[in-house]
């Protein structure tokens, strides 16, 4: 079943300690979209400038991505300066030009709006709940916020929260909109807000999926997948969408929502996120294999797995 | 087959968010031998004070660990203040009064001589390496140091590292051992040391075993193991020689280290410490059943287990 992704589509110049990159293309649609088209047929909606061009339609196209969602304004694309060190989990921001992101508003094309399954990435949570409310009929929602949010629009968020199946966000933002330090607590408290089911991302270390009691017709045990510990992180941008692709398109590949399909998941949002680091921007989502997918996903259960 | 451990038996007086505790019995051998006790017989190499007293030799006794090679000398015993906050994987040091333990010279009753399996907590690498020359027959050395050795003891570790077969360290240690920030780079600078497997604890995401090459006739790839996330860690105090008791013991009652001994040992560590922080100083570990540790081995197998 095909899913649609909400969110930006933005350039991106990085530096990191393996070497730096001049506005690439990136962005959370970009990331979700290309790490689910490995698994199954995607719609993005986002708004782009007029230095988006031919060269990043490309991109889109490449992965059969449906683009007739991508809305075209005058002025530049969202671009984002940042850097990292040692610390590959933080990113230090150099700039944000929002520019045309500023005032996106999400337009659904008409044949958009029973696509069965939804992911709602990073963006102003009211813009997220009025995209909800034009898809009634999704079978499964997905989404992702930040800090900003969670601290300076609280009460917008925890309205959205009410209408997301599965939040994905990592173990910071978790422990921050569950205003608790011990990491099992806070997810209680965020599934108390809304949420079936809480994707906490671990960076290197993996990430947790937390049920809500009875959710999804499972016990609330938790699961949790690895990563791969890699050699190189060359840029850690966007791991985390590549992960909710890699999650959210298995999921919608299967079209089936039970504990064995959750897991199985957890582990491809993994190969995904670990993918995704290899190499700048989304230079490597780009141009994988199924085969490689699959091969890897065998490497990360070799990881975790008893007899 | 029996184990035994050269390390610190101490008195600890711990706060963390959870409450308090005035000299309470800890010590690296202590948390290590309670939990290896579970798994096979312990032989404990120490020094106490003339404040240990029939109290706590009765907490070894009642899980039948040889005392014969404890020393007794006159002063106090090791008696360690700290405290954690929210951030359980550091502690504050608010005193270290090493007593006793300060002219600790380990001498190994000669009928331990030929214990097959042999831990060498956190202690200084002079001494662990002078207890190995004294166990040249051991099956398997299991073994502990810390950032004070290998920031100011770096020449003397290096010397010892040479004849332990498994060192068990954390993220932090690892990474400043092998002078580098990316873990899977860090450990194969470590295990170029001589170690032929690295075990790295990473608190409350589990840990992660690497292999040098051809070590134990087995493949060089990594398996990681979890922890089980827990809603209270009352004190962390112990974890990681909690962790190395199960681990070793668990080896030990095999008496067979192949991959998957070495698989279902990194689980039973992470076990063990996940008892260990239940309860303030080792109070879950001395009253613990084996079946009880089967079950949680059962919930850590379910936590990560794809069919």
């Amino acid at each position: 079943m095909s899913i649609l992704v909400v969110g930006s589509v933005a350039f991106d110049s990085i530096k990191s300690l393996s070497g730096s990159v001049e506005k690439e293309l990136g962005g959370a649609a970009t990331y979700f979209g290309l790490s689910a088209s490995y698994f199954t047929d995607v719609k993005v909606v986002a708004v782009v400038g007029e230095d988006f061009g031919p060269e990043q339609e490309a991109v889109f196209k490449k992965r059969n991505i449906d683009l007739k969602g991508l809305q075209r304004s005058s002025g530049k694309t969202f671009h984002w300066g940042g850097e990292y060190g040692e610390n590959l989990n933080e990113a230090k921001t150099n700039f944000t030009h929002l520019n045309v992101f500023e005032s996106f508003k999400p337009e659904l094309p008409a044949e958009y709006r029973q696509t069965p399954y939804l992911f709602l990435a990073n963006i102003d949570p009211r813009l997220q709940a009025e995209v909800r409310r034009q898809m009634n009929g999704a079978k499964l929602v997905g989404g992702d916020t930040m800090n900003y949010w969670i601290t300076g629009h609280r009460e917008n968020l925890l309205q959205t929260l009410k209408v997301i199946d599965v939040l994905l966000i990592n173990d910071t933002e978790a422990k921050m909109l569950g205003g608790e330090s011990n990491l099992p607590r806070a997810a209680k408290r965020v599934l108390a807000m809304g949420p079936k089911a809480l994707v906490i991302k671990h960076g290197e270390y993996g990430a947790t999926i937390f049920f809500r009691e009875g959710a999804f017709g499972i016990g609330r045990h938790p699961f949790r997948a690895p990563t791969l510990p890699l050699d190189e992180v060359k840029d850690p941008t966007g791991a985390g969408d590549s992960f909710a692709g890699g999650f959210m398109g298995y999921l919608a590949s299967q079209n089936a929502i039970n504990r064995e399909t959750l897991k199985r998941a957890m582990f491809y949002g993994g190969v995904m996120g670990s993918f995704a680091v290899e190499r700048f921007g989304t230079r490597r989502l780009q141009e994988l294999t199924r085969d490689e997918i699959d091969e890897r996903f065998q490497i990360f259960r070799e990881l975790t797995h008893l007899e």
